[in-house]
């Protein structure tokens, strides 16, 4: 087994291939004058396996376009079996169409990365499960939820209920919370009146509670802002928040911060100061 | 027959549109928050035969990624047909392997446009014929050559030579020049002593006669200024230069003016000020 290490992943490149025990190649690559990128990966790769890990966060097409000349070069270079690792899968929300012709994006990337020659798929906490569906090889959608558990488990949070930041993310709340052995629940909108909306946990209680938030993406950080806002008039005692991808669009962690959350615990999907859990540990288990 | 411009070919689809007499239709296109694209065709598609215009000039990345979009949700829209036409081919110069372990990026580019759903592919003057064996869907490789020699031919030249800008352009210069009716020949290096090295056409006389420079592409412009500083020794008269593809890095346009160009005639697989000549009529040919 030998990694490959994308530009956009330099660190969990490298924790992958120290948790694999396992050789760590960094590709040359540089830009041409007018702008094409250039790869070269200097090593013999004959009848290996060969993990490329690479995520396809912001600039997404840059990152998606390196990918496929890695998985190119590597298959030239005569590799057997070319998984590519792809921690957070850009295009995942654009999944279905709201109005007719709408491109469904993710459709396409997948086709892109399995057109280059990859043999096997690996993500994480990809937007939906169904996703992996697009791929005709064998495709895996880790999940970071339990590490990010155990991870809060350490936080000495008091009495903790974990949230869903919305009905969708309850079964990503389950796995959180069935980790830290807490309760669990989700975020519901309730509209009181035509002009006034709540957002509060569909069953349980609050008060003096710690509560952690959990998505599986935050990108501008508006759905955390607002529910934190609630649970504070709802008497939480602390606030945080978990998810696999930080996405952070411009000013989010900022914003974050500002409507009074006290932490943000999240991975190296995308590698951000504040990916404090590694998903490396969940490759091994479909290598 | 319908015709998508991409967002990179504006003038050259409607170009087309105007040409083949069809209808064109400008897709819906933006930004997400976190950088992805979002592509809607607002249209009906099924059955028809579709042209997808798009270069993939800079930034290449995006405009590839775009074109597998636009190409995915023709798909999706039930169209029977897929030309994609890309007039000038990133990566077409990545075709080769100069140290072991290079991408063959041209390899990969045009597997993924073949993945997305193209059922042919048309493109113009690639760097290489044998880049089109790369699909496995019918894929021409059309020449501008003739367009650019009559365009040439009603400039007043004096007294006509069309030079190749290098041996490799050989072709591509009796091309112009069958259509001028005119001599041609290629520009030769030739090492006078270690430290002196000349650029001259291979065979004929310059004096006082007016002379084009032929190339593919015209990216940093260094070869064109260098020949021309050297044409200018040689007592040829004016210097013009002709080229499908204006890549034009930076200031290559300045540059090449400052060596003393007078024109440089170019077409519109890249949309610039300098794009004379359009390719639009090429694609009834083979449509």
């Amino acid at each position: 087994m030998i990694v490959i290490s994308g530009s956009a992943s330099p660190k969990l490149s490298l924790r992958v291939a120290k948790r694999l025990k396992c050789k760590l190649i960094k590709p040359e690559m540089s830009s041409f004058p007018d702008g094409e990128n250039y790869t070269r990966i200097d090593a013999d790769l004959k009848g290996e396996h060969v993990l490329v890990v690479q995520s396809t966060c912001y600039p997404q097409n840059d990152n998606l376009i390196e990918l496929c000349f890695l998985i190119g070069a590597v298959k030239n270079l005569g590799a057997e079996r070319i998984t590519a690792f792809v921690p957070y899968l850009a295009y995942a929300r654009q999944d279905k169409q709201f109005k007719p012709g709408e491109a469904i994006s993710i459709h396409t990337v997948c086709k892109l990365i399995e057109a280059t020659g990859a043999t096997n798929f690996v993500t994480v906490d990809a937007h939906h499960e169904e996703i992996m569906r697009n791929f005709s090889i064998p495709a895996y959608n880790l999940t970071a939820m339990p590490l990010l558990g155990r991870y809060l488990s350490k936080l000495k949070l008091k009495d903790p209920v974990v949230l869903g930041a919305d009905k969708g993310a309850i079964e990503r709340a389950r796995h959180v919370a069935l980790e830290m052995e807490v309760e669990y629940d989700y975020l519901e909108k309730k509209r009181i009146t035509p002009e006034k909306v709540v957002i509060r946990p569909k069953r349980l209680d609050l008060v003096n509670r710690d509560v952690v938030i959990v998505d599986d993406i935050i990108s501008t950080g508006w759905t955390i802002v607002e529910a934190a806002k609630m649970l504070k008039h709802q008497e939480a005692r602390r606030i945080y928040t978990a998810c696999t991808h930080p996405v952070f669009v411009g000013n989010a962690l900022r914003r974050i911060r500002t409507a009074g959350v006290k932490k943000v615990v999240t991975t190296d999907t995308i590698e951000r100061k504040e990916s404090v859990v590694s998903v490396a540990s969940l490759i091994s288990n479909v290598i």
